[in-house]
């Protein structure tokens, strides 16, 4: 007999306001809630009568095992009323929520997801450029090429390739082996690219360049998250930018 | 020279408490509030101290020529400070917000866009299915199959095939053409297929079925918004469902 109910609250991109109403109101009641290490420092402050324990997870280095979290939420719905698993963005994109709630699903806990704002949205509010666009981006592929365990090498690039728009997640210490996927697959390597790192923070930056000069990532010490977009929506944006070669952030 | 800036704000999924502590804020302040059919009116009220105005949108049919949209943006923000184009979901996706940013910055008008949580991501709560699952779905695409100017008909198809998630928007109207085109392409045509209608608001409903059984959807007499979802990630879920055979509603 389990006392809580387990909420996986997604914390949107990193701006502690681009969270929704419901999440600040569930954060408000929390008793306990586990954060990932990249939610906003004010964005915890909401839950301020609750017992707040970081669970890493920063740049796919995930400091404490899925498997513990899930016992540590299970374990704390046995015994409080409200628990708080606070992920950033989505919990239900790239959030790895499906293995938390099998196992509440398998304990019998009562679970509740409040979704939030992916940071694709928020990226292209940063760069006023839409992911779809009207007679030009009718599709839009989200997915990152990390490669996991008994996963084909490189399916995603043959997706990416018919995609009108690509945003690639958690790809940014992969980029050169992403821009030769994907120009294998096909995509002309002067496709447009932005490089959006820290989407919706004061200290967001934004680089345009092109597909083949997406190797450059390498070399512009990024230290927040960063998400990649690739497609012709960005054609005019990318022009926009001053100089990629000379690795300058766009205006 | 233009007094107003004018926000493109998404309004999210359909409950009011899903809308961000941005955009309630921005709504707060705003003069002149020009919003989609869809949204909720709670949200509108938000506006407490502003015109607001139905600019159509629903279902796809344009009340509201876009063109005329984008003149009355323009319009408002040389009169007051705070103008509101209030979207359903994310501005961003599907929102033709770029149509109105184009004109925007060729009038000389500031803009700033406020992000939204998309529709897949309230579906995706409501549901308890991630988009995404390690092992399963990495990939995930968000596309319509409408077909516009210029654009050729069922390359959308060709994407969808290869993504291991597909997310249809604003296709409950196309059902038959939808599963034909992806089983066309190659997709198995017992792939779990789960609808979603109203996701997020107290009306919400669930349809769990297979691509080849889509075409039913025709006889749900839908009423609301409905997202398409497909993908190896919902079979669980399906299979949980009543039997969608017998056009039962999921549990």
């Amino acid at each position: 007999m389990t006392a809580g109910t387990v909420y996986l609250v997604g914390a949107g991109p990193g701006a502690p306001d681009l969270l929704t109403i419901r999440a600040a109101e569930v954060l408000k009641r929390a008793d306990i809630v586990f954060h990932d290490a990249l939610v906003h420092p004010e964005t915890i402050a909401l839950a301020a009568r609750a017992e707040c324990v970081a669970v890493g997870k920063r740049s796919g280095r995930h400091s404490t095992a899925q498997r513990f979290i899930n016992k540590r939420l299970i374990d704390a719905a046995r015994k409080v009323a409200v628990v708080v698993r606070l992920k950033g963005g989505d919990p239900m994109l790239f959030g790895r929520a499906q293995e938390e709630i099998a196992a509440l699903e398998a304990a019998g806990v009562e679970y509740e997801v409040v979704p939030g704002v992916t940071a694709a949205c928020a990226a292209s509010a940063e760069l006023g450029v839409s992911l779809t666009q009207r007679g030009l981006a009718r599709s839009v592929v989200f997915l990152t090429p990390r490669v996991g365990e008994g996963e084909k090498p490189n399916e995603w690039a043959k997706t990416a390739a018919t995609a009108d728009t690509v945003v690639i997640y958690m790809g940014a210490g992969q980029a050169e082996a992403i821009a030769s996927a994907l120009i294998a697959h096909g995509v002309e390597p002067g496709t447009p690219a932005i490089v959006t790192e820290n989407a919706s923070l004061p200290e967001a930056r934004t680089f345009g360049m092109t597909l083949r000069e997406l190797p450059m990532l390498a070399e512009l010490s990024l230290t927040g998250p960063a998400l990649i977009t690739i497609g012709e929506v960005y054609r005019e944006r990318v022009a926009k930018c001053a100089v990629a070669r000379a690795k300058a952030r766009c205006a």
